[in-house]
């Protein structure tokens, strides 16, 4: 018996997000469908990010366990014949036979894509977030920075959040522009349900100038989600993927 | 009676192209419908580029006339209103009545997208070309400079391209990597059927090994269309736009 991690990039505008559930199609439930198939046992992934409805992924990580002999690198082509073209398989190897997907201590990487223009693009509408609003980038990564450190992101997380602590760790958080795309990238320990979006949505009210960098600061104090700003859609989030 | 041009983006992946034709869903079609339905004349657009199926544009142009009396720059708004998502209305302005989209001698912009790596990218999977192939952009770029000037392109178009006369010239032409995409922009006076495709199919001869850059000055010459490359795929295409 071996533990296979399967890295996996997805297109999740078709999907139900990630996680398995009754009469949805979800990206957790084609790949079990994929791999009980191909290896002829009943499998089912343990994933590492349960992304929302909408979400995509280049990198997100699900181990399995099987006795098939197949080298663990024949994976990804193997299950990539099996899977619809929105799910690829960009990486397979052999783990060992206690590695958690959740328990790695590995970071996350989260970008998040707003398409800022007068008119909406049809080649970039799946994977950003459309505003007619002008953003100020340099405003925003100055209230970017205030979430940098470990803190209680209570004011930025769903209140449907199950986490006990609401203490995590943002190693780096940036704002770029390229084109007519505002981009922020999110390097972190872990993240609270809805978290990058409302740091999205949070960091908008900055870049319209609604708000002072400042008072990114006074939101996170607040320990209270009321205090920061809405939750941005999830079509601009993507998962890049875990690194060391 | 006024003459309204429309600059119009959209994705071409639910498309039948741009020509309106019985029984086909195409961006033509759209456009006439909602402007019938917005103006509540007859109206039947006149495009510049006839796209083909799958192939995207940021810029393609339309006219039409109207005796409607809101001034041409709000037409883009009231457009959107009636369009797919996949379509938008990027400007709209007024132009005087005997301005024909496809006799305004403006220079053409297209860009084809190439998605090189081990695992096609599902994000990507719509507005690219993926190939497993490594490509040589030094090299590519280096044989793309034989197609600039004016040329007879009859190697490097359809045949059953309609054109009498198959000279044509490009202005310019660049092959340069962007993270795993390589993106071969050409700017022309025009492109006969097929040609930027063939373009891109013909270079990635090159990038992968397989041909040297001066074939690509070989096969022009050869005024044959069996001496180019291949046809590359319509999804890595996109009609970036019309410029002076």
């Amino acid at each position: 018996m071996k533990r296979v991690l399967l890295t996996v990039a997805y297109d999740g505008t078709n999907y139900h997000g990630w996680q398995a559930q009754d009469n949805a199609n979800t990206i957790e439930a084609e790949l079990n469908k994929a791999l009980t198939d191909l290896v002829n046992e009943k499998i089912e992934v343990i994933g590492a990010s349960r992304t929302d409805t909408g979400v995509h992924a280049l990198g997100n990580l699900a181990v399995f366990d099987t006795n098939m002999q197949m080298p663990a690198e024949k994976f990804s082509y193997a299950l990539n014949a099996r899977l619809p073209e929105d799910i690829r398989i960009v990486g397979s190897c052999e783990v060992p036979v206690d590695y958690h997907p959740r328990k790695t201590g590995m970071k996350k990487r989260y970008e998040y894509h707003i398409y800022s223009a007068e008119f909406p693009s049809p080649v970039r509408r799946l994977y950003s977030h459309f505003t007619y609003h002008e953003l100020d980038v340099e405003k925003m990564n100055e209230a970017a920075q205030y979430l940098v450190g470990e803190h209680d992101f209570t004011s930025m997380c769903s209140v449907n959040a199950q986490s006990d602590s609401k203490v995590r760790e943002i190693y780096d958080i940036n704002v770029r522009k390229h084109g007519s795309e505002i981009i922020i990238t999110v390097v972190g320990s872990g993240f609270l349900y809805n978290m990058v979006r409302i740091i999205a949505g949070t960091l908008m009210e900055v870049g319209m100038g609604r708000k002072e960098p400042e008072w990114v600061g006074e939101a996170l104090e607040a320990k209270n989600r009321e205090a920061a700003g809405p939750t941005a859609p999830a079509c601009g989030l993507v998962l890049v993927g875990y690194e060391e």
